[in-house]
């Protein structure tokens, strides 16, 4: 049986967006948490999985940054599948609990959920911790009488014996995380059935309109890029990669040469995969 | 006086950038210390604080998404200079100090001294907390025989009392951090003694090319986009806004133009302040 690395530990987002992805899946893989990106990855790079499936981007609070770094870094890894994942943020607590005094909860879960927090409960010590399933877990461990709440999912909430006290206290109801299925790299990326491509690449900074060119050349062949992120190159202040998403809705042919066109006018360039994407039902 | 607020507590390397500039300023402020770059931001829109200096990118771990989030949300805010500020990471002990067993600092300087972490201490834990001031008070407040060490300035370090292990442990000797100070918008942001131009903007993300034809407007007239850096619009996945930073180095006139155009391709668009850019000498 095939090896998937997903974020642990049960109840958080990931997790419940991998037993998704796995009940989909043609043939279901044995699952395996790390309690990091880097560690799911790395695992992926080492043979010790076959594939990770691992947040890259939410609605409200944007890149994930290790995920990012880790693709462009490992030539070694490709997107096999994007998952769009709905994410509902539900306030829980101990049945009984009154004037709740401390939050925990998982910094992006927290961000996402400010509006809500400064009306309702703008007293409350908000107090992060490494995950939404160990903030359930955390308040699950206190008496109702501590005032203690967590930020997590129903199921994280259930699991440990929480009682929901408000639902879907997001800032914002289209709320969804962007996952990518990773895996190790093949000779050549299919096309076939795939919606997306994810390319890579370092582009001079220092020449005005280098940019502007590498997107003419998208452009001009009615490529669309739906997404376009930097991160720096790690080199020195005003260097960047830069990672583009493009739609296959033109032909392979003319997204191909595009793809060649804006080779050669980077430094360098990497094609991370072609894959479909899959959005999962409410 | 006037005040400026800034990232506390004493030895931060936001301190001491903050330090270093109000020793350039023509009349030297008062500082106030803020726990986090909201609280700075916040201060500033509600009069508490002529002025805040915050962090808005490094160079290994890119930007500080805070920071461009509150500058995209506060029509009252706008940047008044930039500090280009070079970042010295050492691992600090107490003296006599052996066996590194745990190491303190914040997210940031963990990240940007991974290789470092990775060769020299692979079995040492690593513990985030929210300042590199914060880890050195930690690693101050045991006994020597704990095992445990900071990645902090050089400043943390002598004031809590620590020697130096190693000095310059990030993984990249060109690593820096751009701070903006922030004042509240005035009508018009003068382009006198100015460098660089700061525009925000949001762009139709459904029509395939809306990006390029914006970018067009900047190189058609020789305008160089020094930067760009997107985050999300929090209406719904798949839409931007873009961060634009733009060279001073060509006619006022035509810079000023060049804006007027894009102003008519986006859905909105702002002027986030014209500055003088400083580099802070070793």
């Amino acid at each position: 049986m095939k090896k998937m690395g997903i974020l642990g530990p049960r109840g958080t987002h990931s997790e419940a967006a991998a037993c998704y992805l796995n009940g989909v899946l043609e043939t279901p893989c044995e699952m395996v948490e790390y309690g990091e990106i880097f560690e799911a990855l790395a695992a992926v790079s080492e043979g010790e999985v076959e594939t990770a499936l691992v947040p890259v981007e939410n609605s409200l609070e944007g890149a994930v940054n290790i995920t990012l770094d880790m693709l462009a870094r490992s030539d070694d890894l490709q997107v096999l599948r994007e998952l769009i994942w709905p994410v509902h943020n539900q306030l829980m607590a101990k049945p009984g609990m009154r004037d709740i005094r401390r939050i925990f909860s998982h910094p992006q879960p927290i961000s996402q959920c400010r509006a809500y927090l400064r009306e309702h409960c703008p007293e409350a010590e908000l107090v992060k911790v490494s995950s939404t399933a160990r903030a359930a877990e955390l308040v699950a461990g206190e008496p109702a009488g501590s005032g203690w709440a967590a930020i997590c999912t129903a199921r994280a909430g259930e699991i440990n014996g929480l009682v929901p006290l408000a639902a879907e206290i997001q800032d914002n109801m289209a709320n969804c995380t962007r996952f990518f299925l990773v895996g190790r790299r093949s000779d050549q990326p299919s096309f076939a059935g795939a919606d997306k491509v994810l390319i890579i690449c370092q582009i001079d900074g220092k020449r005005a309109g280098s940019l502007c060119e590498v997107l003419e050349e998208f452009a001009g062949r009615r490529v669309n890029m739906t997404r376009i992120e930097s991160r720096p190159a790690r080199t020195e202040l005003g260097e960047y990669i830069f990672f583009f998403d493009l739609d296959t809705d033109v032909e392979e042919k003319v997204l191909l040469e595009s793809i060649d066109a804006v080779k050669r006018k980077c430094i360098w360039l990497r094609n991370l995969g072609a894959f479909p994407v899959l959005r999962a039902g409410d």
